[in-house]
């Protein structure tokens, strides 16, 4: 794909920009074709299948969930404290406080176009995002409940939910666990952020300026694709961290190190192997890597090139990439932001009123 | 006044109403009259002053600064978080943890129409909302930044913000500490939640229920209104918690116990003494009393008789005051439940990367 991509791109110098500073002028036809043969613009909706989309009822309700504090321990810690919408749904932290204040292992991930993914979390231990909702519900470090039937007892306290449910999933018994992350997937589903990168896949070649445009080709040329293709740019393949060159915290200046998805196989052969990241918003979704580690996206790109690639990359270069990945922050729409109304609790309290200190 | 509020309620019972529990029917004209006095609807919105109302701009970036956890030491938590938009003002916990996870030591109270109380906290000590949002920025158990200086720092590190803060405040040196709590209480003051209490007041007689005119003739001719009255029913005046039966903690059942007032003044007088609470929207932003020892607003109904006002009431009467309460839950618009879109953090990371475990 490499030598492919290669041969397929004409690189001219031209005098009028060699005087501006000896910059390559890329074959924009050409750069296009290839883009829109690795890439694919966002659908309109992330649909869970065809045969079952979901409702506006269960959307609706997904979205209430999202911003449910209630279904955290403390009742202080919903979806949205770690994915925050207000900031392209992360909190920009290294690693994000749960319901007792305890940080938990891993960077959260951005919740937007998430449901486009191969799989979720950062050892892709959950399949999709309806599963991944149930994840931080339950984890001792997250939202901390003790159980799903602690969630579904929550939500069946709260009297303003069961007409909800009943709207969204019948009248028979609709307040259960797998519906309750049924509808917080749902609502993710609709989170996608379609930027001057798909008017670009759609054929609008000034939809990116020329930096940008050097950018991509660098990325293309670099082989950043081999991880970093399809709809999100990455999320469905998983690698090694420290590819070519290793230990990979030598390079983040991690504090510790994490096994990955060793974590979850046992498989020798996944130590050091994440999820490769989506790369839509990647602007916006600080600080970087499955720790944190790293708070600025060009030292991210010199980091991939060089512990992934085997190759060190110029600043100019550096900063081509960043400019081009800077074309993949999307819109996030008010409609996205809104944050619902939540229903009033029931006559039993049922959040622990202490807290560890 | 109880004298008088008594003296002008005409008290008949029906046969009708005999047989469905003996419930008496009050005289609406004769308390119409008698609440329209005492209590006074919702202004469109609560100006700083008429000469300098708040900008648009200032609004917007106000909000904005709400939701913008950067105003906290470790970037985790905004005004949003103890006072949420989602649910009324509040977080509905008993006391907020704050930045680094320690609890505050007092209830958050909701920021709806909170622009119009008489003074803010508590305890009084700020007489704003101005003044009230740079105390939580500062608290070291709330968002914990160590000053002004680094609130200023922090805002100014992020480049989107400077054209706002031009926009909002002019061009000269406009991110400032004063500037923004001037922005968030611009914000805030448009937080105001009208009812169905504020139709009721402007003459339309059929906008609260029987039981609802019940409770509302209770609560006046109690004596709830020595402390609850005006456009917000209360927050305009400090009162003793156990005024005419003490201590407090008996019946609220408080772990510990707060001084109050004394705190600021240390004035032996003001010893237990806090500022009365609002009420508009008190069904909703439970639980209750400054240490949020109380879930249930019949038992605070039952309390705040026996221990202010020392009187017993019965079951039937605490009801029609929650009753007469619930008619005071406003309507919190999408516009109010709106997230901002915050902007990108600056090149340099100045949250810190730890956390204390």
């Amino acid at each position: 794909m490499k030598h492919l991509v290669k041969k397929s791109l004409i690189i001219a110098i031209t005098l009028g920009m060699a005087a501006a500073g000896m910059a390559e002028e890329i074959d924009r036809n050409a750069l296009g074709k290839t883009a829109r043969a690795l890439f694919q613009p966002l659908p309109s909706t992330a649909k869970i299948d065809n045969a079952n989309p979901a409702s506006k009822e269960q959307i609706k309700l997904g979205q209430m969930l999202y911003f449910e504090p209630r279904l955290s321990l403390r009742g202080n810690v919903s979806c949205n404290s770690c994915h925050n919408l207000a900031s392209y749904g992360v909190d920009n932290l290294s690693f994000s406080p749960g319901s007792s204040g305890t940080l938990g292992g891993r960077n959260s991930p951005t919740v937007l176009n998430a449901a486009l993914l191969g799989s979720q979390f950062w050892d892709g231990r959950a399949q999709d995002v309806e599963e991944q909702a149930g994840g931080p519900l339950l984890n001792p470090v997250e939202m901390e409940l003790p159980d799903q039937a602690t969630a579904v007892a929550r939500i069946k306290s709260i009297p303003g939910y069961l007409p909800l449910f009943q709207e969204a999933y019948g009248d028979e018994d609709p307040i259960t666990f797998a519906n309750i992350t049924h509808a917080i997937g749902a609502f993710e589903r609709q989170l996608l952020t379609p930027s001057r990168w798909d008017a670009y896949l759609k054929g609008d070649d000034k939809a990116l300026n020329e930096q940008e445009l050097r950018g991509l080709n660098t990325f293309i040329e670099f082989g950043c694709i081999s991880c970093h293709k399809g709809v999100t740019l990455g999320g469905d393949s998983f690698q090694k961290f420290g590819l070519i060159n290793e230990p990979y915290w030598e390079f983040t200046k991690s504090k510790g190190h994490d096994d990955g998805r060793f974590q979850v196989t046992k498989d020798e052969a996944d130590r050091f192997f994440f999820r490769t990241p989506q790369l839509r918003n990647i602007e916006r979704t600080y600080p970087y890597f499955h720790d944190g580690s790293v708070w600025s996206l060009k030292d991210v790109a010199k980091i991939m090139s060089y512990a992934q690639l085997g190759r060190e990359i110029s600043d100019s270069e550096a900063d081509d990439i960043v400019a081009f990945l800077s074309s993949l922050t999307g819109e996030v729409t008010d409609e996205m932001r809104q944050m619902p109304q939540l229903p009033k609790s029931g006559n039993e309290r049922n959040i622990p009123m202490e807290y560890p200190q």
